[in-house]
């Protein structure tokens, strides 16, 4: 992030608690500094807006420290699911001031050196038009989505959490419960192809950044889960009566040939701050629609 | 497979119901015909190795006249489930001079332009050592694998069904159902990517094949289709109860990485026709081993 924005040339600098992570970034020529109390201080004298990126459990902490020295700041995130994270944020009393984001992009790896300044460039990054979300600091957040050269997709953070299950979350234990019914079937290794490497790709994950990511949203994945399984279930109980598999089979083809079909375009004509703003971006968002500059806001009309 | 065998030096005629099938054969300097009786009668006069090239469902008419005609040829099929082909043969009373086998190659197109010589060179073959394989067939069929540029895998009847259920079949059935989950979710579509794309691919497959490879090894299928459920279904107990999916995401990882550490080796011990080698082929094939050139026979010893 802190490459992306000086790349745009936002002047952006950084807090972490590593001071390896600090020096590296300090190397490379940023501003960084390991010291919370002086970056939260320096960002409440120049109204910066504030871009949470730790992992979850982490933020209440920090969150108090927001709380206390940098309230009026604008506030977002970068992390993975957004209603645990949006909770968070509203038990600090930081809500107001909060808009919640979710960048598609990064790699399996971390740390200074993982980054670089184009890791956002085409991404879609979606921004929470969550009921609570003020119009100026959507906007703030927006500006930085689109500095960085992403395009911002607008949802709900409910809404995101439930399609991150669906898309993301369930995927991952189909291919470890895959990888798990394979491995216990004589010569199934010896003859594996295609489809169980596609199938199982995602099982090399390391087992502990798919736990995180599932238990973290158990309560959106639960659902999903469920429904594959009395899918699955469905399909068991036709072929078990020697009867066919037609249903399941024609409904998925369809699915996914609706998939590559899903149409995408451009969010160009809601107005920020105008009677239901939110709710127009959050139905623009599921039906494919992308914001790729800035939107009009009331006071630009 | 008339092209593989020509192109290795092989005689070889080949019959065809279809008269463009068979012109366009012949247009390309291959002997073929569409005369049943000639053919077979051609076959049994030269002591041919008959391969059987027919969809299931179009098999027990075309045994009955191997049969009638040719009766002491041997005889080896390509078709992707095997333990059906053989309770046909056996019915039609063939399985004596039957070795069954099963080139994993092709493409998504049929008929004689989708062919070419080079199709199976490369390619795993099963051929079959269930506990009726005759030393002699064994060798006959082995030598055309080999002559195809194909490497054999020795592999019982309900041994590979059941691998192809848990390989082939089954990550299809979880395909469509991630595919039908996703599609019910508002927003999946909109953020899908590198997991759902990867998770579904095989869902554009076209139904009518999915649904008879499905249906055709349903009873292979049903045990590999219940463990998966199982699995699911104390993930998903594990997560209503908030409860940790470790055991899944564990053991999907670990299983994972055995197979891409999966050991291929080259089957160069074993004596056609000694005591056990039926057994000895087809522990060594789920062992990850391979047939690369003829093996010797007792008489070759």
């Amino acid at each position: 992030m802190l490459r992306a924005a000086a790349a745009a040339g936002r002047v952006a600098f950084g807090y972490n608690r590593s001071a390896d992570g600090m020096k590296a970034a300090v190397a490379d020529g940023f501003d960084a500094t390991t010291e919370l109390e002086t970056a939260l201080t320096r960002a409440a004298e120049t109204g910066a807006l504030i871009v949470l990126a730790v992992p979850v459990p982490a933020l209440p902490a920090l969150l108090v420290q927001i709380r206390r020295l940098a309230p009026e700041c604008p506030l977002t995130d970068v992390t993975s699911v957004k209603q645990p994270v949006l909770d968070d944020v509203t038990a600090a009393g930081l809500q107001a001031r909060f808009v919640g984001g979710h960048p598609m992009a990064g790699t399996a790896h971390s740390g200074w050196p993982a980054g670089h300044a184009e890791l956002f460039e085409g991404a879609p990054w979606v921004i929470s038009v969550d009921d609570h979300v003020d119009p100026t600091v959507f906007s703030t957040v927006l500006e930085l989505i689109l500095d960085c050269g992403s395009v911002a997709v607008p949802a709900r953070s409910e809404e995101h959490d439930a399609a991150a299950a669906a898309i993301s979350h369930l995927p991952h234990l189909l291919a470890e419960a895959l990888a798990v019914t394979a491995a216990d079937v004589p010569l199934a290794f010896a003859l594996a192809a295609g489809s169980f490497r596609d199938g199982t790709r995602v099982a090399g994950t390391a087992p502990d950044l798919v736990r995180a990511m599932c238990e973290a949203n158990w309560l959106q994945l639960l659902p999903v889960l469920e429904r594959a399984i009395a899918l699955l279930a469905d399909a068991r109980d036709s072929l078990s009566a020697a009867d066919s598999v037609a249903e399941l089979v024609t409904h998925g083809h369809a699915a996914r040939t609706r998939y590559d079909n899903f149409p995408r375009h451009e969010i160009v004509t809601v107005v920020v701050g105008e009677r239901d703003w939110r709710r127009a971006l959050a139905a623009a968002g599921r039906a494919g629609g992308v914001i790729r500059s800035a939107l009009p806001t009331l006071d630009s009309r």
